[in-house]
């Protein structure tokens, strides 16, 4: 049974030319296409908000990495949240709110196993941003591959991101002694003190970022959550007590750079101070979305974890809304409107 | 009850000063001090073989770390074996073979909770190898940090040392694919494959590390054991295969520079690739000590792990044999003969 107001075509947005370096809106292509039939086993889901990442970038090259790269020419995908308006599948029925991975469009033919229906007590954006991949990410990164303890003192680089800022929350609802951020703006550093709890912060384009953290954090820092790389993990290495750990989730000062940026030239302390570092990357933690779930969901509904979002509208701005995450225009998870 | 043959006075290696840079024999002084009486509970013990290792140039530095630096005009220390020529603890009497801490003189009095009997069907130098510091070094860093696992390729560098040579054969005893050795010298490279089993190694001085490591690792390496830091760590890095782990043990590259080296510019691999890597002290793990006995002394006695030793006589001749180290003159473990 197919919504009758399904139109005949719609919009997505293509990749079209992988950029060297920064990207531009002249990398992507709004185009007008065929609204897809949903074959067997399929829905079509009407998106009604998706996500922007800095991961995206990542895909925009060409270079073979854990996720395929978009192609050039085709639509590109993403995290996404609609209403389903047709259904081949019998785990579905028009009307229902799903999550899925086919976000960068206005209409998209889904493969049932790949749609997950979302909690209706809870805002759809919620599960884009606190309930999806960025607080998945904070959390497993923050509990599973840092290996919080009660007690930390906790170190969180982008500290505003929809990531961060989770980061940072969840480390002191579970005891962390002091949780220190960073961020790129006045404006953010006085969010996160303010509104996301944290006990310092600072910007790192004020000053060296190793002074400040040392300043932020004089009994030293525990673990260091990082989505920055370059000068902040120097610092957060510099300024790591014994025993310390490092979850590194992200590199955004890298993202662009055309050539190789200077790396830690402190990497002996890692065995001078038995530190420990694990690269991780979300998807391949599904055993633990459960607990993560079971954790964040009912602190959601508390009220008691702020997840800031920023919302762009429509589908045409969305190539926009992704260049500004990848400037730190925005604060906490970047909400495309479709 | 003494023995009567031990003399008043005896030699002892000081700390004379403290070097920039690469030491040299000038800051250490051979001094004749009267040998000790040992107090309640001490055992005086003739030192028969002492151990000269990379990680006492950083004791040798006023900076704090995690084993106290050596005092200027006060004796060096280091493992050492010896008899006991003299006991007040009902724990040992003398003629009993002894492994303790207090090397760098011939005479040492030590708390008897301080030493430990070694068994006498085993060379005693052994205990100072590859059953003793080094050999619990390569076990744990191996097994332990990085969490090796059967059919995993390994990289090991300064691959002819002590430690080193004990890693790539463990790893082959214990079912890797494929073990790598970067080596220091044409000598070292023939021995790590004709000698220690290893599948290829290089000499890190004949071009890039980088290249070489690829063209020795056409699949990629699951596992690398760090001697060396620099230009290792990153070429490591970068051919590391997914969710790869590095036991960080040592950066001998960097224990003699004056200022910082560049780090690695490849970090962010550590995300793309879910690379982990652990620093690690070898005195953290008294909790594997029986494991690792259990282990690898049934390997020495049957004669399938070869441990090479470098001997230099005479005590007089310490510093020049642990300068050696520093410079790698050394094949396997290198001992002076007390």
């Amino acid at each position: 049974m197919t919504d009758s107001s399904v139109p005949a075509t719609a919009l997505e947005v293509r990749l079209a030319s992988r950029p060297a370096g920064w990207p531009t809106t002249d990398n992507f292509e709004i185009a007008e296409a065929p609204v897809p039939e949903p074959g067997p086993g399929q829905i079509l889901v009407r998106n009604k908000a998706m996500s922007v990442d800095p991961y995206m970038r990542g895909r925009m090259s060409a270079a073979k990495s854990y996720v395929a790269p978009f192609e050039i020419g085709k639509p590109l995908d993403g995290g996404a949240v609609g209403e389903v308006v047709s259904s081949n599948s019998d785990d579905f029925s028009t009307g229902q709110q799903v999550l899925h991975a086919l976000g960068w469009r206005e209409y998209a033919a889904v493969d049932a196993s790949q749609a997950t229906t979302v909690a209706d007590d809870l805002p759809s954006s919620a599960f884009l941003g606190v309930l999806g991949m960025p607080g998945m990410t904070a959390y497993v990164g923050l509990m599973d591959k840092a290996r919080f303890q009660q007690g930390d003192t906790v170190f969180v680089s982008g500290a505003a991101g929809a990531v961060g800022s989770l980061v940072g929350q969840l480390a002191k609802l579970n005891g962390a002694e002091r949780v220190i951020g960073s961020a790129g703006s006045a404006e953010k550093v006085r969010l996160l003190t303010e509104r996301f709890g944290f006990d310092a912060a600072f910007n790192y384009k004020d000053a060296p970022v190793g002074e400040q953290l040392r300043e932020a954090a004089p009994n030293g820092i525990d673990v260091y959550f990082d989505n920055v790389g370059g000068d902040h993990l120097e610092a957060a290495i510099g300024t790591m007590n014994d025993f310390g750990r490092i979850a590194a989730c992200g590199a955004i000062s890298q993202y662009n750079a055309t050539e190789a940026q200077p790396g830690p030239r402190n990497m002996f302390q890692f065995v001078t101070k038995r530190l420990s570092m694990q690269g991780f990357i979300v998807n391949d933690n599904g055993h633990l979305k459960r607990e993560f779930f079971e954790h964040v969901a009912p602190l959601v509904r508390e009220g008691r974890l702020i997840h800031e979002e920023t919302f762009v509208d429509g589908l045409r701005n969305a190539p926009e809304a992704f260049l500004g995450v990848l400037r730190g225009d925005n604060t906490g998870k970047m909400i495309v409107n479709v």
